[in-house]
Order: C-alpha cells, then structure tokens, then sequence
C-alpha cells in the first residue's frame, strides 16, 4: 500500500503535504485532464510522464508473486480510476486468498493454467480453470484466490483495478499474523487455541 | 415527491421492467425525495413507512448475534445511504471476524463491554475495550471483529452503515464453509491439510 | 495504508491549511484505508483514534439539544461518510424545523416517546409517535421536527448520519434571525411586518 | 444479503417495478450517450428529442413565479444532471425562501433589477442586488429568496441547476400549510399559538 | 460553514500550493456549505463573492465565441458542480467542433438563429435550427457544433455545464494544429499528406 | 447477493428490452455483489459467467483493429466500473484519433512496437514509442491514437477501461462520415468545400 519515502526540504514538505491530502480524496473525477504531481512542473510533463515500463521478471522463489502498479508507482495514474499488476506462478503456488476493498478485478491469463475462486456474501464459491487468453472477474469487496495446479509450468497473469489504489487485505496475514488473540481467534473459527497457534507459526512472517 | 400513475399494458410492464435494471444500481443520490416501493402507491405512504421497531430480544444461544435492518428489512432505507443493525453479545462470545465491502461502520456500545479489533490493509491491528456511549469506526473494507470478553455479562450495541446494504463477508465461513479445496487452503495458510480439515469440521455449517 | 512521518515546526500551519482544504473534498471514497490528520504521524494512530466517548449528559435547559459526533468532532470519520449524534429531549420541548443538506438520517429514540414530523418536496406531512427501540428515516435534504409531548418525561435518542458532515439548516434562525429584511419576509410569508417583527424578537439570539 | 426469488405473479411484476424505484435514481454519470424513454425506440430520436422550447410568458399575477425545465418537462435531461428554470418578477414580487435539495442554482438576471438572499448553515445572511447580466450562485441546501424592489418594472431570470431533477422545498408552505401541529410550531418559532395561526391563515392554499 | 482565518507571510506560497492542489479534486459534492479561497479570510466573505458579472461584449472580429464562466474566473463555482459561458455568433460564424470531456452542456439561444449538431457514438447527427428561447441538449463527452446561418444577423446564446471545470476539445484544433505527425494523420483519414498539410495550414495558430 | 428467478414467455423480449436500458444504470457502486442478467436464474449463475475468453485472432485486413469486452459482450461487467480491449496492428496500421467519452484507458503493448499520442485540453501533444511490456495512459476524455510504424511488424496490446461501458467517438468517422454539411465543416476547419469533400469521400464508409 501507499508508501512514501522522501528526502526532507520544502519542497519535499510540499510534496508530502500533498499526498498526504490525497488521502482525503476519493477515486475521482477530477477537474482537470491529470494531474501534475507536486515536484513537477506542469510543462515538464511529456509522453514519458504517462508511461510505465512493466518488469515482468519473476521473484525466482516459490511463491506466487503480484507486482502491482498503482498511483504510488505510477503517479500519472492519480485521479484516472484505473491500475494494474502483474502476476507470476511458480508450479503449484497460489496467491492467497485476499479482497480488493477499493476496486473490480479484470484477471486475464497470459501464460500457463491457473485455477480462481471467488466467493460471495452468500458464501456461494465460483471456481474456474483459466488458459492463456482468458478473463476471469472478482467482483469488488469479494475473497478470492488464484492457484497454479500444474506441478512443472509456470503460469502469469496481468490484472486490471478499477481504482488507482485498489487496497488489498491479505486473509491469511491479516487473520494470523497481525497479533489478534489466541483466543478470540479460536472462539471466532470455533477450534481450540493449538490450531490457532500451529496456523500462527506458518505465517508469522508477513509476506508482503 | 416521486407520483407515478399507470395503465398496465404490456408496454408499461416493459417499461417498468426497462427501469428495473437500475435496480442493481448503486447506493444512489435519488432523484426524488424517497423511493414509493411497487407494491404501494405512493398516496398510501405514511409516516409509518418511514419508521422500523427495532428488535431487540437476544437469540438465547452462546453466539453473538447481528440483526440487520438494510433496504431488505426496511425499505424506506432504498436510495438514502444508510442502514443499521443490533448486536447482542453473551458473555465471552466472539462476533467473527468479517467485512462490509460496501460501507464503513459506526459501532456505539450500549450494554455491557466490547472488546474490538480492526486491521488494515497494512496488516496493522488496531484494539480497544469499549463500554456503554462508546462509538467506534470500522473504516470500509476492512476485517474486524467484536468479543465480549465477560465471562457473566452480556453486551449490547448498534452499527450504523453508511449503505443501505452494506453487505458482510464473513470470513470463518467464506474461508472453510464454502469448499475451496483442501490442499489450496494448506497452501494458503502454508499449513497442512489435516489442520485445514480441522478447521473446516468445526465451521461446516454456516452460521448465517 | 498511507503513512506519512514528518516532524515540522510549521505543524500548525499545515493543520490550519490541511482544514481549510478539507473544504475542497466530498464525502469521499478515499484512496487510503482511513485519513491520518495532518497532525498526526501514522505511526501514531492506535486503537484510541477510531474511539470516540459520547457525552450524552442533558444541557439542563428547557431546550432539546443535539450533540453532533461529526469529523470535525472525531476525525477519524474523515472520508467514510458517516456520522452521529446524540439528542436529549426534556419534556414539552421541541427539536426545531430543519434540514440536514448533506445526508440522510436515521434516528433511534432510545428513552421516552418522541413525536417526529417530515414533509417532502410535495408539501406532504408524515408523522409518526416513536417509543424507545424505533426508528424514523428523514430523507436527505426534506424539512423534520421531532418532539417531546410528555410533560414530565424527558426523551432521548441517537442519529446516524450518511456523511461525515451532514450540515444542519435550523428554519426558525434561518428565516427570522440572521437579518432578512422585514418587508421582504411579509411579503414571502403573506402577512404583515408586526408579525414578522414579533417572529423575529422571539429567536432574536440564535439558539445555536 | 437482498436475495429475491419469486413465482411470476402479479406480485412479481411488482417487484420487478420496485426496482424500477431506483430508476428515478440518482444523476448519473450513464453509460450510454443519452438515455431513450421507454416509450421511444431509439431510431425514432432525432434533434428535437435534445430540444426544449422555454415558456417565458408571465403569469399575469402578483406574484413571483419559476417555470421549471427539468427531466419531468424535458426528458432528454435524464442522466445528464442539468436542468433550468425561468423566473418571471412582477412589481414588488417576492420568490418565497426555499431550498434545492439536489443541487446548486446558477441564477442569471435577464431583465430588471432583483435582491437575493442566501443563509448559510453557519446563520449568516449573504445578499446583493443584481442587474441584467449578473451571476448568483445559491449552494446546494441552502436556504435561498429573490426579490424585485421596484414598485413599477418587472424582472425576469433564467436559472441553471446542477441536477436533472434539483427539487424544491418551499419553506413558507412547508413550514405554515402542511398541517404541522400549532402547538409545535408555536413551541420551535418561540412564539404563541394566535402568531402561528395568523401565519397559517396566510398561507393556507399552496401556492405550487 | 468552514471558517478559517489565519495571517501568514507565506500565503502566496499557500495559494499557489491550493491552486495546483484544486487539480486533484473533483467536481465535489463538498463538505461544507462552499469553499473559502485559500486568499480570503471566512469572515470577509459577502454577497458579492457569490456574484459574477457576464461581459457579453462580442468579439467584434468574424469568428464565434464563447466567454467561460467556470471556477478558474467565478471561485464561488468550486465545489458546486456549475458552470456557464456565453457565446456570440457573428454572421455566417461557426463554433468548431469540440468535446467538453467532463460536463453535459444546456444551451439557450438568447438572440437570433443558431443551427446546432452533436454526434453521438453510434456516429448519427442530431440537428435542429434554433432560436430565441430554444434551448438544446449537448450530452457529456459527444461532439458537438453551432452554426449562425444568416448573412447579416448575430446571433448569442448561454451555456450551463453541469461541472464547475467542463473542459474543452476542440476538434479542428487538437487534431491539426498540435503537432501530429502529417503521415499518422494521412493514414487516420485516409487522405493524402498535402490534404493534411493544407489542413494543417488554415489551423496554424490555435483560435484558443 | 440479489438474485431473480423468474419464468416468463416474454423472456427474450424482457431480455432485449432489459439490454437496452442497461442505458439507463450508470457504471455503479452497485448494491449487490454482482448482477444477475434478467435471463438467468440467481441459483444458473457459475463460475462460467465470471469468466471471458478474448478472442486475439487477428482480422487479416491492413487496418488496426480493436475489438471490445464490456458490458455488452460480457454481461458479468456490469456494475463493476471495469473493461477491456484488445488491439492489433498489422503493419503500418493507425489505429484513428478517438476519445473514450466514460472512462480512462491504460493501453499495455503485448507484441512489436506501438507509437501512441494524447493531446490534452490546452492543446499539448504527448508522445512516446512503446515496446511490448510498456504501459501508457489515456486520461478519460481526451483525443488519442495508435500507430504501428513499423513496415514489416505487425503489433499488440490489450486496454483496460476504467467503466464497463467506455464508449468510443471516432473521429475521422464523427467529422466526415455522418453528414455534417461541407460548408459549416468547411467553415470549421477553415478550408474549402473541396477539401472537405476530398476527405468525406475517403471516409464515405463508416469503418466500425
């Protein structure tokens, strides 16, 4: 998520000042054709200002990885409603099961096999198995998953937001990793406190 | 004041149903005072079509309890934005972790003690104990979850939604009640499939 | 989540500009989880920061009174569009004609009876007499009244919001205490400049 | 959750309509150019669909009038969140103290000379006295008047509305000829019954 | 009604910051009754702020134009989603096709005739001949024309555009007097480079 | 989630019916999870309906080809603010100077090379030469193109739409293929009738 690393001057203080109340603005409209960010001048933006290179490379481990490119990596994006990221999946990973709270997700399949799961408020589960070329949607606000079943291939994906800063909360990290209580935790999934801990140790190191 | 007269012919029915498909459409800034369901016409609203009795009575289980009061329940709430609910919590009963992917929510204890927690999108949990007068802010989107930890006392407490169905993912039950496979779920929560299995038993039914 | 961390001499400053251009945003679906003030390192932000205590102690006046909970009360309600107060009903006292123009609202009596009026664009009264545990919606932007008919026993409830600043239009202060010229005000209301004058001596304090 | 299921009966068809209710939902940004009325085909929309011809004839009475032009008169205005009005100012001619719950009023004089008023939430009273050619903003959801001061020549005014269907809420009418208990009215204005009653008298025929 | 007063040697600095910073806002249902400029003090608001002045003094030279009343010259339009210009139609003058991106436009002819055109998606024209008193609809985002066919009568109109910045593109300009390459251009309507170039030559110097 | 199960005769008229006022909804924050289409039963709905196969195949001809996924062709958009294209450039292709009137786009280069252009209200062209992994942006509402310069290569790209409904008004069609009269256009683009004729001609057929 939105995070900012800045060397301190005044201008800096400007420019922070301004993302900083970015935050009070929702996904908009704006009132202007884009937006110029607060350490450039507006007639220092080219074509380059609107583009953005995207590195595909894989993370080399086992894990299923999304590479996103939001307004914080790609500020021509604030004020446009719209953002992306990549995926890449290692044989047999998945990507967790997580909600986007801000935004619709267009998932298209560019390499590989990879199996989705969404479920809905309903707790009614749709499952698919997608091929290069297709599109699946997770619906705004809805859990879901994806997993590459196939033991040798490789799989990879890019996905399209409805929002420059779709959010993402991770279920298992924030569920088991963030320090809720033993207990609460096993009265809430209705186990005893062992499970609870034995799922603690496995994620205790959040991956993201 | 939103008056509409007319005659039912087959052309009326079509465009009565033309105007359904805004039926699924948003939270809405409506463009009449109130919404007049179809089965009233609108010369027989009255003030009590503007009014909910609140029920109150607990559920005489172990298990918390929200009683929603969305457009659904009430349907006056259609196109203004707002909704709410009634919390009952027995002593040391836990409200599962969950999210309204479509409202934040205010939570005023009104009996009782409310331990509540929050996590954010950065996987930071935020705490605190509450009792009766005190408000707390689900922000939109996120998990939380609500435990009375009195082992005697019960709690009671209202949400207010800024939807008038903000919807709930229940995640216990999204997670293990609904059947995404045993091994993606090992390998999500990066544990083995008998601890997955464990959990599932436990949460087989859902609650809701 | 977006965090920023600065430590400013000019903090003061930044707080008084980051309000007065609090002016410029709506009632957002922000871009951030929730909105760190501009006083604040997000760090900083506990538990304590989405916690706010009610103060529902009467006035002691002949008065009915509204206590807002609005973000310029609890700042973290900045950006999730909703809010509440507390209202507290001695007996025989009135809650004047008004209108909130940003927001619909959910009232909930809580104690007592409270008689309650809402007239729509189309000149239509509703009421209705409320007991404790009912609710009452006043669409957004229409005229309503609530009322304490008993003589002896004080009332009391609590409204939610659909804004974080819902705004409040009293008509008696209004109309007949901020200066309207009198020939005008006889003129619109249809009677004479005596009873204007009187109307006027009446509220001449604004009670707000 | 809104989860319906039905047999196709008349009751039915009538839930089906009841979401025709958020067709005269909000002002929406459509997803279409322009929306076809259900009782058009879309080959039959030609220039004069997107053409209104203004009414400015006077109403030959004493008072002040607004002739409105919103997608009720003029139903290409549906989903294009804009809509007029006319006025016309006889001599001495007051338009009453409103307010436009939906949006904001741009108001042009065109001929003559008009005092408007504004009040703010805050209780303080904005006038200016306009000519020909003069601009007054009235901000969403305040209360509002205009006025001809001369005893002799008439004035009219075209206004500009930033929804398709802004509405009205006539505060002389609302107030004083709606049926609103004396008692009340007497206890919210701070005045006695005799003053409420004279006020009704007025006003007892609506004048929209 | 946000109020904010502060004395400060650095407010040019504060008004160029919020100058540049309106661009990340949007056309806003705002938080407050309206926005105070960063250059004034609450306090010295009055009636004359929400008072703009139309200059319908033609051009006096042979082309169409229009005069913008938009927040960039009217401030008091920021955060209330209006705005309005005023055109002059010298005889046989047209105004070029263009797009406003970000507003629908009502249009009033207030002397003379104008013929008028739009084109919608599906790539059918809408005409009609206008005059006084006609007002005609200009759906967001479509392309549009005006016209003043007589040889010897001007013509004049004012717009209302449901945005308080509804931007402009115009057509003749953007595509032949930008800087796209005369190839490109040649391929895109299938003409050769010398009709492109000629073109090119008519529209040399932006008419904006 | 909502879903409507109904049996009718009338389905496929209810069907086309249903289609054409998707018109009316706006691309929504709807207040279901998803929407079920008016021919599907709630309970038929799979993971089939969430799921699209692009079609990539090229379409033989000289010209840039883009073919859409919105609403339109995937009813499982609806509602959830997203949709997509996928382009392809045969060699030497253009792809003509367009504007999308609902939404932004960010145009990911699959294959070979792509020179893209934008030109933004006050006239300023941005350009840049993309190769496949790179990313650019079309801010919502302004003119943009697409070339492939290469003489031998042909290219790719797949868009995202920040609505499931963008639209698209091409512009060589708009200006010279839908009948404006050739003096006015003359008179626009400041040159002779011939020129205009010159141009018509090339474009006489509608490519889309």
């Amino acid at each position: 998520m939105a995070s900012f690393s800045f060397k301190f001057t005044l201008l800096s203080l400007l420019a922070i000042f301004a993302n900083s109340w970015m935050a009070i603005a929702r996904d908009p409209d704006i009132l202007t054709d884009f937006i110029v960010p607060p350490n450039l001048n507006g007639s220092e933006i080219t074509g380059h200002f609107f583009t953005y290179h995207l590195n595909t490379t894989g993370n080399g481990g086992p894990d299923a990885r999304e590479t996103d490119v939001t307004m914080d990596e790609f500020p021509a994006l604030n004020g446009q409603g719209v953002s992306l990221a990549v995926y890449t999946f290692p044989p047999r990973s998945a990507y967790p099961t997580h909600i986007h709270p801000r935004a619709s997700e267009l998932f298209l399949v560019t390499k590989g096999k990879v199996e989705v799961g969404l479920v809905d408020t309903a707790n009614k589960l749709y499952k698919n198995s997608l091929g290069a070329g297709d599109v699946f949607l997770f619906p705004k606000g809805l859990v879901h998953y994806q997993y590459n079943a196939l033991s040798r291939a490789s799989a990879s994906a890019v996905s399209f937001f409805g929002s420059a800063s779709p959010g993402e909360v991770s279920l298992p990290t924030t569920l088991f990793a963030t320090g809720i209580d033993d207990g609460i935790l096993a009265k809430i999934f209705k186990t005893d406190v062992p499970t609870i801990q034995k799922l603690k140790s496995g994620l205790a190191t959040p991956r993201f």
